[in-house]
């Protein structure tokens, strides 16, 4: 049993808003269940220096958490000067999944920066941030479309997230805290729309895992990428 | 006229929403218009190191703007490996505010860090983060008599706080940002139910202000003040 | 009765000595009694980039404290690596007080930089900092204007600064140490020459103000000032 | 055709020297072809700070590169005054292989550093410095028991690492840098001498990778592993 | 001939002027010449964690420069937040040619710190700085046995420092700036009482020197030395 | 008696191994007995900003220590967030000392960087880095020679280094670290080939010295570094 209730193949309440602020080119706030994260996109005319006269645009990302998202307070990076290891280990992540979304050649002499914000942290930050950021970003190039920034399409496929892992020794999709904080194994795995890995990420934090349990928790990852991948598609139709 | 058609002597909507995100002893969105600031109150069970022993608590506050708060995107502080001027600033003056609500030796050995973080930046956010603090704080401090953590009530009195300015040679209440952006005089000030004052931050941006407006812009801040009040007040009568 | 014996609304002995150093355009040592504060102007035939092609020059300035300015010794910021909010604070005050002594586009292409580092401290080192940093902006014009650096004068106007305060009860003039670390209510005034505010920062520490308290301290601080844009003017009256 | 000319299951030329340098309990000079890295393993007779009274060790890890271990200089992360995201993230995946291969409880009130350092880079520093890193864990475990400082043996099983990928579309073992730079999916795997695994971190950086190519890899890894225990195991064995 | 036109055996105008701030236990204004250093020694009653339980006290400096000492202003080291080089060799060299002056173990478990700041820079800070700050020191151990806080003397001797060189090909005493700048070697000797050396530190800026310069430049620097100490004693006559 | 055995005047084994990496222009590995450092010379096309159309090239160094070089760990600069003085002191002796060894005209627009890492600590390693950095020095300026980057020879000398010291009362030659730990006076020295001093560092840190004994040690370090020269010379004749 797991401590939500929910069944082993069971996802929590996932929910898209966008438009949810008014400044950047794209805005999303996306909730899994009680995780729920700011995502915005922001449009720079240029690209950075290592990248002038390559011809091609870039993606990045930033992710950051409020000191009291979590349980506990946790101390402000800007404060502490400077940015942990988990917060640039998953801000590399969010960024290398989401340049999986667009043809960056396309993209022009463009940056769109992903900025993820955790307002309420409850378990899987990295996979809500990848599914709502990709949203944001496709908001963000529909407005250089409308705005007449660029004349092809650099949208390449929408690129999903979900974490699976092994809990009581039994696989589970989509681990809230409770979960995460207790499971012998959690495992990230990011998708496209097309079937194809992007990212995998597994660690055993108690028990190594077997062959079996891996392929038991693919599975499970991808029904859950197919299932978001319809909730975001949902999300975008609304104009 | 004013860009939003207010008059003079006119708030903005303001709102205060508790119980916003579910960690928190305290936890506030707390809206002046479009503006829109996370206000949180945690309660640590100890005291900073040079006040261990002086039989008294303790209340400090931290503030931040999300990057894409702001109508271009502002690089991240945590990502910089510091807080700017501005901020520090900000967070000292939200501090000492929120200081004056509560009796510093009932709180006992506890320490409330305020945590104001702003997700949409319109103008005021120093002045609505005082205020949204405010309600944050008393939150804290039930929470802390619920638990019997605490015997006497520290809480002395609410702070409110509102911006006054010059704007195109008029006094007005409660800038936004186009008022602010181009204000002669941008003037905050934080007041007690009982109507003392707390502080006065006054600066001519362009022109010198003399007596005459001074006195037109804290009669209007007087005004606000007090209404933010009942908006206060209001907000805590709701269980 | 005040701790120094002076009179409620009497200033310490202020002096100003000029060229005190030898490498700056400008260079004072400003006394309020025993706060003794090093000013130097320096010019740069720059301006900061994001003035760059804006046809206007550039005022700031930076704050420092000997280590052992005071009572105690403080720990050296460059040693800790970081200036303190405080400092931070201070200088973003003197800088915008003292841009009203100029005019920003008769300035050219030029940078005055006004370092103010406190060698002994006894309260007002703010207000002193404005009050000296103001003179040695003027002798960096001059210069500038003798070595034809500049056609027009930029200077607009003497900008005087100082504190009062509510200490047991009563409004006081520049406050010195004993008084400041005491006192119910510090407030900072920084004026022009003609009587316009430029800066008003009061705050509580203790008992809120009232509006007859604020405007009696007003009362004392525009006098005070009356006094100290004489001894400015004297100052620089001598070659 | 591999650039190395190796076949496509085939390991480079791995070897682990013990005894590396004199003052750390363990140092190895682990090398696979021409990627070389120190790995040593300090011992501090305490835990840290939020471990203590909780009746148990650590084991940590630290990784670098010598500026010129790379075919252009690197900037010295000393210098530049921060670790990057990309030092943060690999001695974060040696730390926690590590910690596999030891019962912490049984590790006693003991704290183990394992440094990394690159001083020569040619693809697999990651899974270099496991592997050494692995075998100076152990060598520091021999000290502590030759020394009478634990009575138990914390050790519990050998922790192998190699890396896989899909090199212009075939899987390929042991990633050397020409390899790495262009692959389209580079994955690291790190396992036990039991056959679980405890890392899968695998990344698309061109083209995403099906669930065969997965398989494929995945068997790849495996086989590599089991060759890397082995040499684990017979350096282990000089005395 | 010598830029100053003095004689190459000739020190610059040197003055000691003690009690020059009111806070520190010893405070020293040093100049050479044009080259003005504020020397304090300030009392801490307890030593640093590492020498705990040693029983014995410490001496150690901190060296600053006002950004506008120099010719051009030089960013202040507190706002690029970290020492630079040459700050932190200098600041050694002091501390470590003032703990010559005294005996540790009779210092009791106090500390004094020796901050050097220079004010006007014209060659020879460091050596100015350690002449003063010996005089510092000498008034702090004086304030320390006045009060009763050591029953001993821990003063053993006076230490001075001067600087010598190669300019254009003489060997010369006590460089101003003109001809620091342009000499082929630099060369700062320190130097107890009773002639012994307690630091010598000669560098060929341009060419190398050979031994009988070298025997020349030491024999200048023993008698200005000597002069040196002479000048300390007869400042610390004065009461 | 030393406490290795060696005579007064006696080196430790000295070994330089060439091409001891395979990317940098020149790479050394340095060892004075058990003192080991890896010196790489690395070439950048370009020169820094203030030196960009002087006409000259540039010579600079970096030094750092693996955490485990040393007898008890040493935290890792990086992770600290800064190099420590003692590390800046040295990688500034470094980069005068090499300066000597070029004709920096003759370089064009070039830098040279030499990085010294000590991968094993036993005393010395400010002079092992020097005299195996002039070696890695060489071979980069051979490698431009041989790659036509440059048409005249820009190299002048060999730079040498030895310490010596005062120990248990006697002069001794190329101390290590049981001797350096115990001195009364340690020096270190550079010279080039043609007999020239470029540094000489003396620091007492017991007793101070006498005349006497810096000539002493004066003598030791010239016939020292006269063998030095010889290995270095030896090392360079192999292709």
């Amino acid at each position: 049993m797991r401590p939500s209730g929910r069944a082993a193949d069971q996802l929590r309440d996932i929910r898209i808003t966008r438009g949810y602020t008014k400044h950047a080119e794209g805005s999303v706030l996306v909730e899994f269940g009680d995780t729920k994260v700011i995502c915005t996109a922001s449009l720079e005319r240029s690209v950075p220096r290592w990248l002038k006269g390559m011809g091609q645009g870039w993606v990045t990302a930033e992710y950051g958490m409020l000191p009291r998202a979590t349980g506990d307070r946790t101390g402000r990076e800007a404060a502490r000067g400077r940015q942990g290891g988990r917060t640039l280990e998953i801000q590399r992540l969010i960024g290398r999944s989401l340049r999986a979304a667009v043809d960056l050649k396309m993209l022009g002499d463009n940056t769109i920066t992903i900025d993820c914000d955790v307002i309420q942290a409850d378990g899987g930050t990295r996979t809500a941030s990848i599914t709502g950021g990709c949203v944001a970003l496709v908001d963000c190039i529909r407005h250089m479309q409308r705005n007449k920034l660029i004349r092809n399409d650099p949208f390449k496929q929408l690129i999903g997230s979900i974490s699976v892992g092994m809990y009581n020794g039994n696989p589970v999709l989509d681990l809230d805290y409770p979960e995460d904080s207790n499971a012998e194994t959690d495992m990230n795995v990011v998708m496209t729309e097309k079937g194809g890995f992007i990212e995998i990420q597994g660690t055993a934090e108690g028990e190594p895992f077997d062959q079996a349990q891996m392929d038991a928790m693919m599975q499970l990852a991808k029904q859950g990428i197919d299932e978001i991948l319809t909730i975001q598609r949902q999300a975008l139709e609304a104009p």
